[in-house]
């Protein structure tokens, strides 16, 4: 959202200077990352006709002890050509440094933008190129707890506490205490599990026309379900911000793009609507808690959390209507 | 400091097609600017090989019917090869358009980076660079009155009232108390007036090595006195940050720089004192006024006034060896 630090153009250069990409030539700060502050570099590129990277520094948040798990997630995806940016190390073969006692790391930078209306097209192209990192990832040795999952949902509730949910609205507070349970108690974890983007929406894809360039922001990623990936990105694309519309149109394309690069198995199909209100529940849970952590009088804008209240009814009142899987036994 | 309003991709890409500059690659919300948001632009250029440019959208502070001014003078500095960009008009020639009810203006983007701490040699360029646009805006027709004059210093300290004042640094009221009425009463009005940028801070110069690649940020830029630019650009570079250490060496630097493209008339060096003490009162009031604008629990971070007290303490004392001309009359 910002950035945190100032990094003086002496020090960046430095920094530079420890790559073998070229010397800086223009680096701004940009508003992107949650909790890291990002720079877009350009340098003269090794063969001097100009190159730019995204510099990274982990500000909070992020354990610079999971920095290994996510930049190498980045190299492995990006050696088998998914579209992700590969980290670039440095010359001592780092692939993070310290800068000011902060890790830092350069990465490359991918051209593409992100899209706020998807086209049924744009949205294939979203759920082939999730299902492609599903499957690259598969032989990725590294793994990674999901620090956000159904019991953890459960603890950021508590810590809210039941007043202050309610406060925010009450059919909010009714929607966790009528669906929270159940989600806990028959969360399908027999299910195939993999590395997972787990955060895919809009923001963290970047498209050129109907292709996708680059699929960012992995720092959420995780060894979970891979079906509930889907689900997750299922949600995040398939409404209107507030909830409110569903596109079922999307629905079908992000299904169909998905499913053209990999194959769900009839349990993994039989799970989407508890995975995808799980995924709603998720997103209610971290919003809850930042819309009660967030001081009324904060620049930063608050996202309501009802928004994904309303896809967890939508979810929970169409089952497996609300997805779009073709009747796989007619071409079987 | 941040971008304040979301553009989509779809918005974007019709707009950047309003322009003659290729189709829209890529689009990143850049951290700068105090009042407007940017974004940094890539194209395919009109010839393919790719292209950058600066999107300004103005969302407050800046009245739109200044734009054709502080557009304008890009234009006719950059016509006359100053380091500054230039604006780029859309295929009908306006040089901004009206987005969702804002006004937005593409600008060339200048490589090059924000230089910390300058060497003498970078102070020199500054200094030159700064001569260089007092002299191509000689004949630059429009003009705009300045809004931050002695008598505007006046009526900011008064909407915060001496109380408030004082209770940031009693040192700060005295400072205000015992020089602001002597600006006031002898500001130099003689002297030659013409284009100034006002605000040449260190952020506000892109350098590549020891050139300046280009001098941005004009929305200070205003009709009036050019050596009082000069004072505002020594007040600005030659100390550091929190003005408890003066830099004589940048100090002779930028004003070696300013004279080797543009000379000071006796008058005109007599008047540096008063008019870097006035450079530093105006910092004061600024800074003064947003501190007890912003409240504590912003995340904006606030700029102490103390800072420029110092400096203009510096100036008080030292007078005419605050800065550094060289002897004309031994060259003469």
């Amino acid at each position: 959202m910002a950035v945190y630090t100032h990094l003086g153009a002496e020090v960046l250069a430095d920094l530079i200077g420890q790559y073998d990409v070229g010397k800086l030539v223009s680096a701004k700060g940009i508003a992107e990352g949650v909790s890291n502050s990002n720079w877009l570099i350009e340098t003269t590129g090794v063969d001097g006709t100009g190159a730019r990277f995204i510099l990274t520094m982990y500000e909070r948040r992020i354990d610079v002890r999971e920095l290994p798990f996510f930049l190498g997630l980045l190299d492995h995806l990006a050696a088998k050509h998914c579209p992700v940016p590969a980290t670039i190390h440095d010359r001592a073969g780092n692939a993070y440094r310290d800068l000011d006692g902060k890790s830092v790391a350069l990465i490359e930078f991918l051209p593409g933008v992100s899209i706020d209306e998807p086209t049924p097209q744009q949205a294939h192209a979203v759920g082939q190129a999730l299902a492609q990192i599903h499957t690259a990832s598969e032989d990725f040795s590294a793994t990674r707890a999901n620090d956000l999952r159904p019991a953890d949902w459960g603890k950021l509730f508590e810590q809210c506490g039941d007043d202050a949910i309610a406060a925010i609205n009450p059919d909010l507070l009714a929607a966790i205490q009528s669906h929270l349970p159940t989600l806990i108690d028959d969360w399908p974890e027999h299910l195939p599990k993999g590395t997972i983007h787990a955060d895919l929406f809009p923001d963290n894809v970047l498209m050129l026309n109907d292709t996708v360039s680059g699929l960012i922001d992995f720092y959420f990623a995780c060894s979970d379900i891979a079906a509930y990936d889907l689900a997750v990105t299922h949600a995040a694309w398939c409404f209107s911000d507030d909830g409110t519309q569903f596109h079922s149109d999307i629905s079908k394309g992000l299904i169909g793009g998905y499913l053209s690069s990999r194959s769900l198995t009839p349990a993994e199909q039989e799970a989407l609507p508890i995975l995808a209100k799980g995924a709603a529940m998720r997103f209610i849970a971290t919003r809850t808690f930042d819309w009660i952590d967030t001081p009324d009088t904060a620049l930063v804008a608050r996202k309501d959390p009802m928004a994904f209240v309303r896809r967890l009814n939508h979810y929970d009142a169409l089952g497996q209507n609300a997805f779009h899987i073709p009747d796989q036994t007619a071409n079987g």
